[in-house]
């Protein structure tokens, strides 16, 4: 690939800041005694085949190795793990995830996970200042980076995957420091007794009770996520949305049995779904037919409105102008886009696009396919011009009810439970 | 479009079996009139107006139209409905669902939602026999359809979207006695009050108690789903799945972390995740790379297996092979289709085929895409080959989990709770 190689550390002719040792496990400790002897004052240890084996003799290696760190004062990443991404020093995961820097730091306990993190969040225009997969965490652990996140100045979001930690007390402090600071959002594996037993495997940590775990962020005020997905869409609200000023969701859609699904979410997600007041009610009419249509809230709104760009606009400007809402859901049903053609949902997104100039209250979309796969290539095709048009874009209302629940209740804390 | 047109009822020569009323609601009571006189024995009524609108006008208008046909004997479906779905007989909900017969029966209050049920469901290779959208259900309601589609022979499964009972004692028994002859698969509207109050402005219907409804799911044997999209999900697996013999579940996938997640999703189902024994993980390590994987279940395998069908087949093989196991949940990262092509994935499901012909478990495929468009795309590209090779596909760990769940309680009652 054009890059030159060395048979040895010792060859090579430059100082070292940091090496990456991908060789097989038995080989470690000479290559660690090698970055000790050229003054090399980090490593990250890409290797797996120790402690997580379960082994007898893959659990030695990995102590000798943390051995020779300590001795040789050499900071120890890994092993079994992707190492650093850091976009800005031209640093990345591996070479298929998008190096552009954003304003989100992670650390993960999974290289797959990191990865994946990285990756769905570029699709919905999130990026990362600084993270890491620090596998088995011998030396530096889950504390130290996410101690290190907190002071970053280029980090105003953490994302962490957890499986296990290895000093509960000092984490629990630094995870309260963080949440002082910026909001740290977690997903945790092994929260099973299978899940701990994959975790044993995989990291070889202990993955500890899920009871302490929830307590630990309930006191900390750390944000935690039961899926990747819910994840990767509590990101994109925390990036992408201006925090509203309360729970109460006024919803615009098309459908009378989707706006009662739509409705049940919401509340049960912890948001409130008001009734419009005759006001609304008689606005809307002005132009929204008045049979074959709800306007209570959630607004089942006709399918003319849903045609025409401008009526859609103003239904949601005529609820965003009701102070008794904080925050929209549009719903654009993705299947209009496959009956007339993905411009028509182009059309809506830029009338709102507009629209939401006239008002301070923050949109969400919401790209309804009702699981029909013709609808999600549609709901895909426009995602990205929802983002750029500044609106978070969901596949269903309960993900996005759910997102937009974590990010009120973080900028809402007495308001909490 | 080529068909004739009659001014009136009575022009019309033939006898009548069935009139879809879709004429404004005004108008409705005379043309109701003239079906009487017509002798037409069942109506639909398309049109909306009526008591849903919580005007005084509509709720009169509606019980002109229930006084005219019990006195002329007219049974009526709706009104402010979709009516009649039953490919056997050329009539579908509307001209843009397939007209495919198949085992299962709906009922739902919502023509919104029935029309997204049998969308999404022939995404799925799920059709239906019959189905109803009743609307308003001012004279056959719920309860008579639920009673006609437990007697039907050509319904296995019964589909249910509900908004509120008409006649909630003899809806319970009409759910008791549907449930001892075939699975009922209930998504409620309506269960927090939001959604109730939305339920009112659609159908008119009282939602009535939460608490109430999930007992008499759970004293019927109903299936209930919490969302749309575990409603096609739980269909699919009812239609695609022999029932596995208990809920022991071997998963073979790629990454440590998402095989973390993987047995936990499992196990918040309901499902169990034993760890394999000995002799599993050794015929694993005949061609599994000892280093970087795990072999504790889930197997977390290498990526050359992934590369190769044969390896892939024979590690679910392996697995299945093992009576510690009832199904397996082999995930195909989509990932792999959008670096190598998708027919990686076809040579996957193809190799799959053939080797589950060796074993008598069921087997799901999760097209796992971790939220990344190019991956989404590349799963709904692959997702009718898994159908057609006998296996149901699912988004995610966790829906499969869920959906399979409720076939195994279903079929294992004893195990219920």
């Amino acid at each position: 690939m054009g890059l030159k190689a060395y048979p040895a550390i010792r060859d090579v002719p430059d100082e070292l800041d940091h090496v990456i040792l991908a060789i097989p496990a038995p080989l470690t400790p000479k290559l660690m005694h090698e970055c000790v002897a050229a003054g090399v004052k980090s490593v990250t240890i890409f290797t797996a085949g120790f402690s997580e084996t379960g082994d007898a003799e893959g659990t030695r290696l990995e102590q000798e190795i943390l051995e020779i760190a300590r001795q040789g004062s050499v900071r120890v990443i890994g092993p079994n793990c992707l190492g650093v991404h850091c976009p800005v020093a031209g640093i990345s995961l591996d070479d298929t995830v998008p190096r552009v820097s954003g304003p989100v730091g992670f650390l993960s306990q999974s290289g797959g996970n990191a990865r994946d993190l990285v990756v769905a969040s570029a699709d919905r225009r999130v990026f990362f200042s600084k993270g890491v997969s620090l596998g088995n965490a011998l030396d530096l652990n889950e504390s130290d980076f996410l101690e290190y996140l907190t002071d970053d100045n280029g980090t105003d979001i953490i994302a962490a995957y957890i499986e296990g930690l290895k000093q509960p007390q000092r984490f629990y402090r630094a995870l309260r420091a963080a949440c002082a600071r910026k909001p740290v959002i977690i997903l945790k594996g092994g929260k099973t007794l299978s899940g701990a037993g994959a975790v044993a495997s995989h990291t070889g940590a202990l993955a500890g009770s899920r009871a302490i775990w929830d307590t630990l962020c309930l006191q900390t005020g750390a944000i935690q996520v039961d899926h990747f997905h819910d994840w990767i869409d509590v990101l994109m609200t925390f990036v992408h949305m201006k925090p509203p000023n309360g729970r109460r969701v006024g919803i615009i859609g098309m459908g009378g049995g989707a706006s009662v699904l739509a409705a049940d979410e919401c509340e049960e997600a912890g948001l409130a779904v008001p009734a419009f007041p005759e006001t609304v009610r008689q606005e809307l009419l002005k132009f929204t037919p008045r049979v074959g249509v709800g306007l209570r809230n959630p607004v089942d709104s006709a399918t003319s409105v849903y045609f025409d760009p401008n009526s859609l606009a103003r239904t949601v400007k005529a609820v965003a102008d009701w102070d008794g809402v904080d925050i929209l859901f549009v719903v654009l049903p993705a299947i209009i886009g496959t009956k007339i053609g993905p411009q028509i949902l182009t059309a809506h997104i830029k009338g709102l696009a507009e629209s939401a100039r006239d008002f301070a209250k923050p949109v969400a979309i919401i790209l309804r396919t009702a699981a029909q796969s013709e609808s999600e290539r549609v709901a895909r095709e426009v995602r990205g011009e929802c983002l750029e048009a500044g609106f978070p874009a969901y596949d269903s209302i309960d993900s996005a009810a759910r997102a937009v629940n974590a990010l009120i209740s973080y900028h809402l804390p007495q308001k909490r439970g």
